[in-house]
């Protein structure tokens, strides 16, 4: 009758497949945790949803065609990590779709003033709404959270909104996705160069996007970062035995000529309490309006944003930024993970 | 002309049937301010109500039907006391029958910092809105205020959505509904035994749910506390006018055999400035993986929650653990009552 | 390729005529900055749009009607600035028309944590939303804004929402609003006799207002202040230029039974950092039980909220005191700007 249960910190211990059950097996997605729960296919199918989403929201006719498909449903939106850009674009997602919404986005505003557990907590959310949506500081929290509701017998869908330096999963999507648009008409991902610029071993768009990437064939990659924050040896090894090929160096100007896409980061320094991240001289690591020229002309250039100095403003009307769309790609194809996890995507046809 | 006005001082002072004119009166409830307002028709009428939204709620037709019918109100949500979990149950309860909202939760936001008035901001929402839900720290506030607005001649409903040590009356709705529910098919309510564990003196959710089970016959009630935190001389006197039969002690395992029901709570140490609760023993009054063994099988175990240690949380999955069921009716009780302030929960039957 | 633009310093230097280029054209507005923008047909076919919103809202089915028309629009809400009031004031207007709103109304939740600029920020936000109303405590940001959406090929509507010691067009919009519902009956605006009491160097509020008056003929005001609060020189040589008979005065009983509008505001000690307000004996300000009968009796009390002390709240049941009525008039002309800015006001008829 007891259920046992692990704790946070046992449950972090657990083998990857034991803590995620669901993980690397062929079958519909219900919690939304990691990059590499999507398959090559839920990809494809993801993405030619968010196409229509996309198409379909140019027509007022359209927008109410798609508040109506959901708006029997209501989410939660947990936000205890500070976060505009992705609440705002989850909420924006929600919206279009005709979710509901309810959220808590200062934790000091909480109950957990009077002591409660973040796990009842969760569990409350999950009483009054019909999916979470969290974003918190710590790795692996929103797998525990999913662990825990699913031991209660009444579990309900939740998405991970970024955690800690660990994965942002729907980041990974919208930034695949937008390459997949901006390549789809040039063969698509496979056999192009990706560069990846700034901190690589603490940003964890970077990490997820990375992951998400190697579902595709041919790849090449230039891994361009200050010796110090080059990326992980878990996620190189990890690249290797997928056959890309992985080129390091600490010299941007170099690298460009040879890139098909530039997604760049900025100095992760919310993690950094050393300070150490300020001696570097991080301005190598800039695109301006000089060194952008080294680029080919059908090169695109991402950001995951919020941006610092890594970009010039100025380059923001410069055809092969894209990072604007990216930033919008993310609203839509939110939208199709939403419809997706309520079974709803094949209704796009009615329309 | 001038209408002259008590400040909330004088307000304090005058007797409950100057100050709340539809006390103890067998009318249409306008304003919700405490239990004492709600007779057992009423009582009975509601949980009809809440009964039939639930059943509603299990097909997305029935959720288009029940958001279809408040969609032209709109209900300010103003808590300037923290509460993530009352804040969310009365939001999802406009969702569910479709009322738009407005939200002030955190007070420093406000133009109070321009040294407005309480009295004039709680006016500009009813200005605004068709129905303010409000938490506020001082016990009779929400009275105070709802006194004001009749006097203008154009007020809106007011929900007292827990105020100071006070009242919280639709905690005490869905307490009793949670009860009535779960002793449905065992006779109801009416002679039971009623067990209460915790800070009997000071927790507003016990001394709302103890008035509000005074409108039924035949009660017995253990008041499980420490002699310190027993409850208030003016409660217990209640309780013998209407012939409960109280029982009060400090041991737990004695008094859990007898219970039909046992309501925990915690320490409510947030009113408790003096840090003396922290040396208090509580341990005594919690309920164990071992000591619920000693209650009968088809009792149920009520929180009004968040929970701290009272409560294993390993006992969530005992049938008996009825908590978290009682949190979902707070949701459906809540809409219920929106319902029936708007006049409309007769068209309920239209589904 | 690459587009100059201007810094937010270098933009405050250019000639109003540069920085906001619809200034003193007769074109359909399209962001809302300044209440010079305001032309006389403008008022006009607003306060009748505004007048047409109250009316329909009477009935449950005009409020769907209402609802209907822009559901297919949604609104961010960026209130950097403390405002409860002007915040609701908007969402209550949203919600009025059936615009679903996203808000910010805590910068420090922000990513601007992040080290990101207040202009991408904005930018995020019109890439999600269709319309962005905005308060900030800089004067002249919101046009800088405005100025570099527009750069961006790709611009979404913005309305200032109170800027500084700046603009408040919307809050000049609601008070000519109120002046010409109150003054239908009597042959209107012109001709009437205007005061204005209070900090009137200052307060954005009475800038806003009095410029917009002069769009109308005849008119004749008195400025009650103490001398070192009284209006700025510039806008007394734009009162004189636009023909209006202006009295400079300290003494509000003296000018009481002259006028037929009374306009009261209170000292806007948060931008007064030196606390010299504090010594100002602002009491021979106050309209009192006793000097609101030297009024004539069918004269208006104004005031643009939150009030301290310079209206008695008893004054608030007088039929002259009309500041509440104002303060809901606000909700109703701020849907008619909605309405208006996305081309819908003609389907009014359509009810």
């Amino acid at each position: 009758m007891i259920k046992e249960m692990y704790t946070f910190e046992d449950f972090l211990r657990q083998p990857i497949g034991d803590r995620l059950p669901y993980y690397e097996k062929d079958e519909r997605l219900y919690h939304i945790m990691i990059s590499q729960q999507f398959s090559y296919p839920f990809l494809e199918k993801l993405f030619d949803t968010a196409d229509l989403i996309k198409y379909i929201t140019r027509k007022p006719n359209g927008i109410e065609f798609l508040t109506s498909l959901l708006k029997h449903k209501r989410a939660m939106l947990y936000f205890t990590q500070p976060s505009t850009r992705t609440f705002l674009s989850f909420l924006s997602a929600c919206q279009i779709v005709g979710i509901h919404t309810g959220e808590v986005r200062d934790p000091t505003l909480s109950s957990e003033m009077k002591g409660e557990s973040q796990e009842d907590g969760l569990r409350t959310f999950s009483s009054y709404f019909d999916l979470i949506i969290m974003r918190d500081s710590k790795a692996g929290f929103c797998e525990y959270m999913s662990y825990l509701l699913d031991l209660t017998g009444r579990s309900v869908p939740i998405i991970n909104g970024g955690s800690g330096k660990d994965q942002h999963p729907t980041q990974a999507l919208l930034d695949v996705y937008t390459l997949h648009r901006s390549f789809q008409e040039r063969g698509g991902i496979p056999g192009k160069v990706y560069g990846f610029v700034g901190d690589l071993l603490r940003g964890r768009a970077v990490r997820s996007v990375i992951y998400l990437l190697t579902r595709y064939s041919n790849l090449e990659m230039f891994m361009i970062a200050p010796p110090r924050l080059q990326i992980a040896p878990d996620l190189e090894a990890h690249l290797k035995d997928h056959g890309v090929k992985v080129h390091k160096t600490d010299n941007l100007e170099e690298a460009l000529p040879h890139v098909d896409s530039l997604y760049m980061t900025r100095v992760q320094d919310e993690y950094d309490l050393s300070g150490e991240s300020e001696i570097l001289d991080y301005s190598k690591f800039h695109l301006t309006i000089e060194n952008i020229n080294l680029m080919k002309d059908d090169a695109i250039v991402l950001h995951p944003l919020p941006r610092r100095h890594e970009i010039d403003p100025r380059l923001d009307s410069d055809p092969r930024a894209m990072y604007w769309r990216q930033l919008r790609n993310g609203m839509y194809i939110r939208a199709a993970l939403l419809l997706y996890l309520f079974n709803m995507e094949h209704r796009l046809v009615d329309y």
